[in-house]
């Protein structure tokens, strides 16, 4: 059963979301519809909680699918319920006449399974204990996300997908969806990603996740039974990871040694330097919008993830029954999905003979610049997007 | 007034040490010596613990100044105390006919003020009030580490260095030993460092801090008195610094994706990785021997460091008078002290027109390659030191 809400122009409303007919909507799956986690158990019932943005034409050819990030969400393109901030994460990406035109296509966006926006997670209620799931919640597989995904898919009617694209973890979910479904996606964009999580990035998720299991306040997962929360340990795991996300150089030219309101150390252990204070705030902003145990399992699925490793050990393999149509991104300063990881993607798609194009952008701004203002990108993606849609017929 | 202990040839002593004549000594500074700190606290009285190897000659020329980074101490060419880790922290540098010759040299290395092998630090006892300091220690410098270590030498009756040699924060003192005291070192050696903290260095050490302080088992800074140990923040601290210590390409060759001890992942949150397994493993033995609130410090204190600013702005100003001969060294794969930092070193050394020699060592293993078997850096440092000693006329 699905519920859906299309927002209108009320008084106080987000006419930004008007423009790009933003719906919010849910969709229930009940004990006919299981979720076959690779893990070996039956997630039901489950709910998956989506937005979709522009109009499904009559053939139902003009889908785009956006898979989010590790701690982003479905709000891509309005205003986030939760942080209020307007125009989604993804505002330069996704709207009129934009790369991902909310004119031409019909955009949906899922929360992950194990997520914490709507979609079934660990800090929804068990049906079976009538208490939250916590860490009885199965460990699940970004194969699990796209399988969900699926699912939603079929529920809605939508067969074929005319484009899939996504940033880092989304990025992940993408090659998931035109290794596991050749023939439903006819265009893929992998974006800042890799096909394997590295060991490095499995460290650094593993100090995020033992920072969040260090607070007492975590109480094995169960925090919510107890009403406490650990935003002590998900605000330090949140600071370790945020550093990844940017650049030396980016780090350098925004906050450099430049210390916050102050014009001189305060030989203490104070914010002195604005790169502290940011920081801090990303550490606390993030603990009002985003569950511990969510955070938890979403990093194991991407630590979890090696897609040669289903395929026999060969990338090419994942690949070798494809027609899908790939543009592959990545930033000169990324170093947590470094261009070298990215490149991977790309040579295992030739080796299957697959088409595929290869921008790497300069920039800076490090992993995060999939999600900012950087045109390279912008100019790249809506070339590939207009061009696939050309041959997909999908006339103006 | 001094105390030292020279390790004899008992059973079970540590014949290692007595190859380098180890020695282990305090020097505790009274009333009449109180040191003059930064931040404008006189710390009186205070205690510095060191180690000697080899032996002094007669007119005191022959002294190598060892001076250890964040975690370490003075330990270097001897079994440690705690760990009981034979050999020391610099086995392969520091011995009879290595690179530091202890059958030439007389190298001292000093725990650092704010440290917690001796030297006075947070843990120790503020005769003020009768109990640890805590969070009231005063927020020290890598120029009071410095000031501190110059007062030992005084003490000792040693007006001149023939090399001061460290890496990372070593390096930091070995920098401001030789803008401080320019007629005093003939000649210096800064591995793998930096003249300024970099914005990414300061955030990790934020994390590292935040770790440790959102540990309620930190209790202020005052656990001491309440007899308990943050040792999950300071696990979680050491998780998060150790990753920078070390490279992506390491991290891959030493423990790629490979599991610990099973054939298939678990679906859990057990240390399915190596790489888990190992960080595990390095923020619990850490915990044993290092104290958390000197953690805090210490990283503070190389936050702090930025020696142009010391001298207007302008980074060769702080080598104006120098007629020391240095040696910069610097690692490939060092993303924490890139070649770029040593490199602005070497270009304001060059400005200053001193005597600099600069080699980039090619290694995959990140900033911790000074720690390690570098044989083209302990060729380097063997040969730039041997040649020191002769200008120096300290013939064998």
């Amino acid at each position: 059963m699905s519920e859906k809400r299309e927002l209108r122009a009320e008084p106080g409303a987000d006419t930004g979301a008007l423009r790009v007919n933003a719906v919010s909507a849910t969709e229930v799956f009940g004990p006919d519809a299981p979720l076959a986690l690779d893990c070996g158990v039956s997630l039901s019932p489950f709910t998956i909680a989506y937005q979709t943005y522009g109009k499904l034409n009559a053939d139902k050819s003009n889908v785009v699918l956006i898979c989010h990030a590790l701690t982003l969400d479905q709000h891509v393109a309005s205003r986030h319920p939760l942080t209020g901030k307007p125009g989604g994460w993804w505002p330069m990406m996704v709207g009129p006449g934009l790369p991902i035109d909310t004119d031409r296509y019909f955009v949906i966006c899922q929360n992950v399974v194990g997520g914490c926006m709507g979609t079934t997670g660990p800090k929804d209620i068990d049906p079976k204990t009538g208490e939250p799931y916590g860490l009885s919640f199965p460990v699940i597989t970004i194969g699990d996300m796209v399988r969900a995904q699926a699912m939603l898919l079929d529920r809605l009617g939508i067969k074929d997908i005319f484009c899939v694209i996504g940033g880092s973890m989304g990025g992940m979910q993408v090659l998931q969806w035109t290794a596991a479904y050749p023939g439903r996606v006819f265009s893929a964009i992998p974006i800042a990603t890799a096909a394997r999580h590295s060991a490095q990035n499995i460290a650094f998720h593993e100090v995020g996740r033992q920072a969040i299991m260090a607070d007492p306040d975590w109480k094995s997962g169960a925090y919510l039974n107890d009403g406490t929360n650990p935003a002590k340990g998900l605000a330090v795991a949140r600071m370790a990871a945020h550093i990844t996300y940017l650049s030396e150089a980016a780090l350098h030219r925004k906050f450099g040694r430049n210390l916050q309101n102050r014009e001189k150390v305060t030989y203490g252990f104070d914010a002195d330097f604005q790169i502290e204070s940011y920081l801090r705030h990303q550490g606390m902003s993030f603990v009002d919008r985003f569950d511990a145990n969510s955070y938890l399992y979403i990093t194991r699925a991407m630590d979890y993830f090696d897609l040669a490793a289903d395929y026999g050990g060969v990338l090419a393999n994942a690949f070798q029954e494809t027609k899908t149509r790939f543009c592959v991104v990545s930033f000169t300063s990324d170093w947590l999905f470094p261009t070298s990881d990215n490149r991977q993607i790309v040579h295992a798609l030739n080796a299957a003979a697959a088409n595929v194009s290869f921008v790497e952008i300069d920039t800076d701004k490090g992993h995060d610049a999939f999600l900012l203002d950087e045109p390279e990108m912008f100019a790249t993606l809506k070339g590939f997007i207009a061009s696939a849609a050309e041959r997909r017929g999908l006339g103006r």
